[in-house]
């Protein structure tokens, strides 16, 4: 029997936080029977997040997902630094005495945590961790060895923008144009919904290139147009070192700049100010060529919160700013980036 | 009793990629009795390597090592990916065998591979994993929170050019001038040589600047005038974020840019040419004004291999490219480095 999910997001289902969730509810061909936030419970998934495009029950326990049939709880929150909260771990001790797997992908791996590892064991259920890498990673193989693909990566101004949708938005768009390309996870929510991938943010810092490359090898096997999601971002405090070896990594023909609008300084950093994106075009690029290079083609500019003028007046300005064509490939479709990028 | 140490080098002991064992030899206030290596033995180390300083002599076994009353093998060789060989191996079960401690700063890590665990335990002694991290690391706290000391940061070209080197030039220039300085360790090999320290290359690529960032203030509670050895380089296919990561984490006010005279390709990647010197200057000061902005202040070039006018040529040419202070600090000494940086 396939997987029954329940999406928990701790009550933090409105927050941009709670990224591996919405991207479940919208991209993943998965069946989905209640997403657990005692904040939102009684409204539907759409209700509150329209992005989601499911009308998914948000019920307020673990109990509750289980009474209509949950068989898994995922963890549908990043948390800031990925670590679990005291608070999370009696709703995945109530899911697991309930028999529920639990799916994760926290920087906490759950099967080395004694509690729940036993706890697990007991009632035979399974600890499944997506951010656990691969045991025999290491550097990657020369540049000159990359294997002949198109390959179009998405960058950003920040984490938990859009990244990850942007890149599932083109993946969808080339396949409807009847273009063979594959999505390539590279984070928890990606590989939650594609199937495979590496968290590239989990593995050794010395291996981050090495796990992009390994990607790209394996995405070359299946299609010969890959869209590679993105991490973190250049000017991001705690996050760079993974948003470059990404990018040195899977050695990507083109770039996407994804940027919330309006936004002026990093989420989690308040204090450290965003670049223009003029600036971010000019450093993505630089850094690029230091090993393969590669142009900002395309502007995704997530424009979720601002009515339809709004988002208009701002894809218009972003456009002229950078010269580059612009949009927001999940509110207006993704064609135009598409053609900026093949 | 303290340690006696060897340093075991594999037959590359001439190699740069031993620089583990040529920086403890020359830096390393510890006691070594021998240099293990079969292809050199029957010379001392500073009649191979110079730049090592020491008339250890180098012997062709770990059996003669132990013989001399060596207590400690320590791997001195970083190879490129960090694992371990099978000859290795050998050698290393051997020192176990003959009652040695084993310290090595491997991406393999010793105490988790149950032959040499078990070993280990049967005869007794210890496997010391320099590349271990703190269990608790996280992402860094916000840039405002940072101390207030000075940072200074060695970045460069290419890995194994003497970033390590040219920051414990610095150390030590800044002492004998009566400053209150301190050595920070970001690699195995300074923390060899240190005793302290955080090898940044071996945690979760989410945590690299978290890692950087406790190694500043666990530094600024030594001195005001911290020197911070960098890792790899901003244009290497491998480790580039590595070195990202760690820059935005140490969050320095004054950069040092490393080179090796001459080098025009990245060393592990051939293929891969180097930027100019003036692109690499502009690559960094770009990348660190997204999080805090620092200047490249001075260039050291290592002139290992040149006679002293060639040396002194390449140094002024490099000057005369960049517009920047220049010297080799560990052939000419580091008083010009420092006052530019100071």
């Amino acid at each position: 029997m396939a997987d029954r999910l329940a999406l928990f997001t701790g009550g933090q289902f409105a927050d941009s936080h709670a990224k591996t969730a919405h991207g479940i509810l919208r991209y993943a061909p998965r069946e989905i029977v209640a997403v657990v936030d005692d904040v939102h419970a009684g409204r539907t998934a759409a209700d509150v997040v329209p992005y989601a495009r499911r009308d998914t029950p948000i019920v307020a326990t673990v109990g509750d997902a289980a009474a209509r049939g949950a068989d898994v709880l995922v963890i549908g929150v990043a948390p800031f630094g990925g670590a679990l909260t005291a608070e999370w771990r009696a709703a995945i001790l109530e899911a697991i005495g309930a028999g529920m797997h639990v799916e994760a992908g926290l920087h906490t791996v759950l099967a080395d945590d004694p509690e729940l590892a036993r706890a697990a064991r007991e009632r035979g259920v399974e600890l499944r961790d997506l951010r656990a890498a691969p045991a025999d990673l290491s550097v990657p193989p020369a540049p000159a060895e990359r294997p002949d693909v198109r390959v179009v990566h998405t960058v950003g101004s920040d984490c938990a923008i859009g990244k990850m949708s942007v890149t599932l938005e083109l993946d969808a768009a080339a396949r409807e144009r009847g273009l063979k390309s594959a999505f390539v996870a590279t984070g928890q929510t990606g590989i939650a919904i594609a199937g495979w991938g590496i968290a590239v943010d989990h593995v050794i810092s010395d291996f981050v290139s090495g796990a992009a490359s390994r990607l790209l090898h394996d995405g070359a096997a299946q299609a010969p147009l890959l869209f590679v999601e993105g991490q973190g971002a250049l000017g991001h405090p705690a996050y760079s070192g993974v948003t470059l070896g990404l990018l040195h990594g899977c050695l990507p023909d083109a770039l996407v700049l994804c940027h919330r609008a309006g936004a002026t300084a990093i989420d989690d950093y308040p204090d450290t100010p965003l670049p223009s994106l003029t600036t971010l075009v000019e450093l993505y690029e630089a850094a690029a060529r230091a090993v393969r290079p590669a142009r900002v083609k395309a502007l995704a500019l997530n424009t979720r919160g601002l009515d339809e003028d709004a988002a208009l007046d701002a894809i218009e300005r972003a456009a002229r700013e950078t010269g580059l064509p612009a949009t927001d490939p999940v509110r207006f479709g993704a064609a135009g980036i598409l053609d900026a990028v093949l």
